[in-house]
Formats: structure tokens, sequence, C-alpha cells
């Protein structure tokens, strides 16, 4: 029988996160800037937003920091994740590569969000806070953050984008199941919402839009804690679960990748997979290539500048030295929402500035049609998210068949798809658009950059 | 850290199917009748609608029946499933009792249908069959059948109850990503089907309407394999790899339980957890109670009778010595679809007339709070269904707590709600109606019970 799961015991959990900032040659990481003053963010300016020990793994050089035994204990309800050889979709496809996936579905909110949204979620209990905020598109992260507050008995705020909160009802019924408020964004409950819904009252809302009502609900109450869901070096750090847990897997296929391929939005979900290898490249281990997907409508890595830049349209929060497409994009509506992004984590940015990591920008039709034919031969229906994923994968699985080479090509299916059988649907009538930003709306956005460090 | 997670690795599986059969004490299990002439099916005739191994393993009473490397290849991308202590609901319940879940619904459709849906696909395929059609009420069976049709190539073809299939679009477009024909119930692709809509043109459709036109298609082109999804001795067979795994499992955890709890519909999911327990307790092991929990709405085996009756309305299909209702009885629209049979498996139906089995019956309000609570104390958001064993779970517990013993509760959380978050909607908004059927209406469906072998 051929074996195509390598599953770990919950013995072989990781029991530290993996930190590349420990292993990054060159200069350290470039910091964040204060908004008002443009200058390095302080400790003391930090712990407005984040408890402590969130702010030791943010600026952190320790390669590893150890993972609370609390959530250890949550993270046992899903992880270790399992890690797939797909050779079905091998055969379908004729190559001679091999293909694994590393699957975080089986979270019970259906991606990886939770593995940060639980370690957030306690350290600010510990901190003292009652209850979380944030903002939330499509909803994964808003459904992630609800669920680490309920294990943690904190109450649970979420602005979710308007049009998204229409769109996706299920998304909010799973929020509020595990007993969180979530409220489309623009509201009336901020300063914010107010302003934006008195110029347009149909506004359909942005996640730059919701991160300033969050922010807003967070300033004002002293009991909440703010949480965000990807970008973050201590985000991508609490992410690392998964790929250290694909090493110990990779191993027991007797096997190690060559290529690893992730879908990128804010980048959470590639780093999560592919800084572990990474590092251990940068450690003098073998050569890996990783490949960071995104989407054509919004390609921040591909046709994204280099500088500081806001992670929020509203300016409100600090600003990130890393590939920006301007914090005033907005990308059009495609249906990995998860992948929207003007602008990516800086550590992930700085592995695409140093040549550690390739992108690729992907139309999303083009994803559909791999997320079709891996249903069809794995089982699994994706994420729209993940099927950028799967589509180099594919491709890449493709280039082996011509060139009669044998690769091992590990890619993060970062989640399932039932929560979007909406938009296969569309791809099945046809109605799914291709559609790429308009260049005169890529350069103003470009323009919006500010000129603070820019190098 | 306290153990949660009970895992068994991919060569820990279940390499063969358990059969109560060989176990039960007593005359052997009552046969099938053909619906024609009242007498026992011959083999013949059952190789009209079955490839010749499930026939073997319908009437088998041998013990142990090896499960194909094929199937067990496929049952790898789920199986073993995880099986949990559910600590954080027992301190949320102040109970000594040890509480336990095995968990169906990392399966790619999200429940344990594929269990069956699988290896009756193999041994159609086998028998050169080119495609499935089957019937399906919310459409977890009719997911799964799609699902396993894909596996081997095969087109598949479901039925699915009209007022579902508007009401639950994600669960057909699930069917069609896996490349399945879905079709609303009455059609007028049938005999049968065109006949109810001239005498009704808004009819609603139902289980029985369904598995009639599946019956009629499957008829019409030997190209077809009819597969079925719950009751019969061979898919309880199948789900066996639950009970057998979780018996492993509770030896990780050095633990065994007293009662074993699983929800309740034509009795796959109950029967696949808890005839490995009960198999023990026949050969001499532990004592063990085995609880059936239907919904008040749907109460077979609380107030059916025990008679010959068909399984489905159009009396195509043979008849079952089974607790039932009668095969008129139409249940009120609780939201745990796969709960609404009017009859049940025959060898669940003999668990209970022998005393091996009791049965609860819970409105299902009743069973949302449970499956609330359980949500917001361990994390997943249960099916409709699940929600029925999690409630007498509770219940059981709570007695633990009120007379101070420390119970060891397993209860079967058969599948997630993330198609099902409507029904949690419709919870909170307090509009969740606890329809028990009408007496008169019981009354009649049990005057059409045929008069059979009534003992």
């Amino acid at each position: 029988m051929d074996r195509t799961r390598f599953s770990l015991g919950e013995n072989d959990a990781p029991t530290t996160w993996y930190n590349l900032a420990a292993d990054l040659p060159g200069a350290p990481p470039a910091p964040a800037l204060n908004p008002k003053t443009h200058q390095p963010l302080t400790r003391a300016e930090m712990a407005h937003t984040m408890p402590e020990p969130l702010i030791e793994q943010e600026l952190s050089t320790e390669r590893e920091i150890e993972i609370p035994d609390a959530v250890r204990e949550l993270y046992a309800l899903w992880r270790p994740s399992p890690l797939f050889r797909a050779r079905r979709l091998e055969r379908a496809l004729g190559t001679p590569a091999r293909i694994y996936y590393k699957y975080e579905g089986g979270a019970p909110t259906g991606s990886h969000k939770p593995n940060t949204a639980i370690p957030q979620a306690y350290y600010n209990k510990l901190a003292g806070k009652t209850g979380l905020v944030t903002e939330t598109g499509a909803g994964q992260w808003g459904s992630a953050t609800a669920l680490a507050a309920s294990f943690f008995g904190m109450t649970a705020k979420v602005y979710m984008v308007k049009v998204s909160f229409e769109q996706k009802p299920y998304r909010r019924a799973l929020m509020e199941t595990y007993g969180a408020r979530c409220t489309p964004s623009p509201s009336t409950e901020t300063e914010v919402g107010r302003k934006i819904l008195a110029d347009d009252p149909d506004c359909p809302g942005s996640l730059g839009i919701a991160t300033s009502e969050a922010l807003e609900a967070f300033a004002q109450d002293p009991d909440l804690g703010y949480v965000l869901g990807s970008a973050a070096n201590h985000v991508l750090l609490h992410q690392t679960v998964i790929g250290q847990e694909a090493i110990r897997q990779m191993e027991l296929a007797e096997d190690y990748p060559d290529i690893v391929v992730g879908c990128s939005g804010g980048g959470s979900n590639l780093a999560g997979l592919s800084f572990p290898f990474l590092g251990e490249r940068l450690r003098g281990g073998r050569d890996v290539r990783v490949i960071a997907v995104e989407p054509a409508a919004c390609p921040t890595l591909t046709q994204g500048t280099i500088a500081y830049d806001y992670a929020d349209t509203g300016r409100l929060g600090p600003l990130f030295r890393m590939h920006t497409l301007g914090h005033g994009f907005v990308p059009p509506a495609v249906h990995a929402g998860g992948l929207r992004a003007h602008g990516i984590g800086p550590l992930v940015s700085r592995c695409v500035e140093d040549g550690l990591m390739e992108a690729r920008a992907v139309p999303q039709t083009d994803c559909f049609e791999a997320g079709v034919r891996f249903a069809r031969t794995e089982g699994i229906v994706p994420a729209p998210e993940s099927t950028h994923a799967i589509r180099v994968a594919v491709d890449e699985a493709l280039r082996c068949r011509e060139e009669g080479t044998a690769k091992t090509i590990l890619f993060g299916l970062s989640g399932h798809g039932h929560f979007d059988l909406a938009a296969y649907d569309r791809y099945f009538a046809g109605t799914l658009a291709d559609d790429r930003p308009d260049e005169a709306l890529l350069a103003d956005a470009a323009d919006g950059i500010p000129l603070v460090g820019r190098g």
C-alpha cells in the first residue's frame, strides 16, 4: 500500500516557535516607525497595543521561543496537522515530481489562523484583558479570534468588512456561535465609521476601514486587547509550527523539498511553512527554493515598491518597511479575500529582497482550475487562497514532466473551502473575472507611499 | 500538560471491518424480504442491485472482513480520526465524569459518510460500473458519494430532496466541485418524479421520493451502481472503523467507556462507534451502556413498532425488520436532516430489541444548546445531528455531578457544522421550533406498516 499520510503524534509537536530573525544574514530587520514621529517605535510605544511577551517576540533575535503549555494544549485540538503525499494528483498530471502538501484545514475554523489567534489571546488574558477586538475581511481571522477568545473566556468584537459581512453570513454565524459580536464595517459605533458613512452611506467597507474602527474601539476600552491576523513578526513566528512539523514529516517520508510553495497575502501562512526550511538552509542545510504566490489582482511582491508604508488605510498604525502597492490601494474583489493585502509582512518582504524567496502572481480562474483538479484527485476542496499555492505546485510539476526531472515539491494547503463554495459555483458558471488592477490606480496608489526612509 | 488528543498513526489503522452479526446471541438477524413476494431476498435478487462482495458483506457472519488496500489508502486521507478528551467541557460542567469524543468531521466532506461511500464505490468500480447513482436529503451522503466517485474516476448522479437543494446551495456546490450532477427531486427525469409533479408541481420532495427516483435511474442504466448511505448491514459494517479505532485510543487514554453515545437516524454512525464495543462486551469484555439518541421530531426507536416495513416511500426496495414509524411518515423539518428516518438499520433495531442498547429522544433546541456549549469550550462547531449525542453526553455528565460518580462517557462527533450555520443562526434568533410529530399522523403512519411477519 502506498503511503500517503505522514502523521506526527501529539508528543512530536514542536515545543518552541522558530524565529527566522536569528538566522537572517546582513543587517537586522528594519524597525517599525511611529506614524507621527517617523522614528523607530519604542518598547514603551509598543506597550500601548501589545502585552510584554508579544513585544518580546516581535523584537527578538532568539532562534527558539517557548510555546506556553496552555497554548500547546489547545494546539493539540488539530496539531500536529497532517502532511500528505499527493499521489493521485501526481498520477493525474503524469509527472515524475513528488508532490506533498501540509494541510491546515483541520483547525476548528478551517484555516491556519488559530495558530496565532490562540497565543495572542493567551498573552492578552495574562495581561489582564477581558476581551479582544479585531478586524476581518473574508472572516477567517475573525473566526479564529472568536474561537481563541471563547477558549480563554474572553469577549470578542470583530469589525467585518461590510460587503463580506453580507456575502458570507456563515462566517458571521460561525463567529457568533463562538460568542463573538460581529459588526459590519463601516459602522456607526466609531468616529471613523460615522464619518465615512456620512460621506458615503453605501460604503461597502474595506480592511483598512475595519482596522481603523477596531483600533478606535481598542483605544477607548482599557479592558480590550487588539489582535492581528498577519504580517507582524510575532504573528509569522506563531505560524512556524507548520514548517517545523513539515520538516519532521518530510523526514518520515524520507524526502526533502526542492521547492516550497505558499500563497501570500500578509504572509503568515507562507512564512509559517517556509521559514523553518529557510532557517535550515541559512544554517548550512540543503538548498530550497521558496515561491510566494499572490493573486494577479493584488501583485504586492511582483509589482510593489519596497518602502516604509502604513499597514492601515487610516494611518493610525505604525509604518513598516515592506513591499507595498500603497496603503490607498484597493484590489479588485477576487475570492481569495485573505490575499487582498496592499503590503506584506516585513520579514517576508526582506526574504524576497534578499533573494531567499521568489514571487509569482497568478490569475484567479487559473487557480480555481487547479483547485478543482486537486479536489477531484486528492479529495479536499481548497480555500480560494490555497488554490494559489496549488496552481504553482501543479505548474512546477508539469515543468518536471517536460524536463524529465523528479523534483520534490511541498506546498501549503492553508484551509478548506467549505465556506467558499459560492466562489466555486461562479467558477463553474464561468462568471469569475480575472480582474487585474488598473495601471493608473496602481500608479496613484504608489504615489501615496510616504517618502520616509525610501532608499 | 493535560493530554487531550489520542492519535493513532496510519500504521495503527484497522485492516478489517468488524461484523457484529458474528457475536450476536440468539437467532440470526432477520433477512430482508422481496417487496413483491414477501419471501426472503435471494442472493440472485440482491445481485440486481449490489456487487458480489457487498452481498457477501450484507449476509456474512464472519467477525472480521478485510478492508481492501485501495480503500485503506483513501481512508488515510483522514483516518485514523482523532479521539479527544473534552477536558474544557468537563470543567465547564463541573463534573467528575471523564468525557471523550471521537471526531469524524476531518473527512473531506465533513462527516463520517465517506467511510462507506469509498468501499461502495470501489466494489462497484471492480464490478465494471462506470457511475454511481443515489439519493440525498441534507446532502452529507450525496457529498460523500460525489467524493468517492471522483476518487475512482466514476460519474455520480445525486437526487437531492428539493427543499434541501434550495436551502443548502453549498452542499450542491460541493457535489458539483467533485464533478457530480445533482438534481432536485422530484424531477422531470424519471417516471416517478413526473407523476408526482403532475399531481403537485410545488412538491418539496422527500427522501422516499428521491430514493424512488435514484432506483428508477439505476434500473434504466446498466453502467450505474446504486449506493446507499445508512441502515444496510454492509453500510454499518464499513463504519466500524470508527469504533475499532476508538477502542485502541481509549487504551492510549488508559480508560474505558462506561457509556457510549451516538446520534441515530439510519443508524450507521451510532453502529460504527458502538458495535465494536458491544462486540467486546458480547465476547465477555466489560459491560458498556450504549445510548442511541434520536430527535423528538422523529422518535423511531422510542415510539416506533418493530415490524417488517419498506425503507422507501415508493415501496420499490425490500422490506426490513426494524423499528419503524411507517414508511409513509414524514417527520417535521428539524435541522438534523440526517436523523429524519422513519426506520432504522435492522442490526441497530435488533440491539435495542435485545436490550443491548437504550434509546432516548431529545428536542432540537436542547441539542443546539448543548452544541453551542460544546463549540465554546471544545472549539468544534458540531453538525446538528451530532448535537444530539452531545446533549445526552452532557446530561449523563451532569447526572454524574449530582450522584458524585466519575463515569467515563464516550460520544460520537459525527461531523462539523460548517454547512449548517444557518441553523445556528435560527437557534440564536429563537426561531427554532421543537416540533413533535402529530399523534394522529403517527397513528396513520403506523397503520400503513404492512402486516408481513409482524410478531
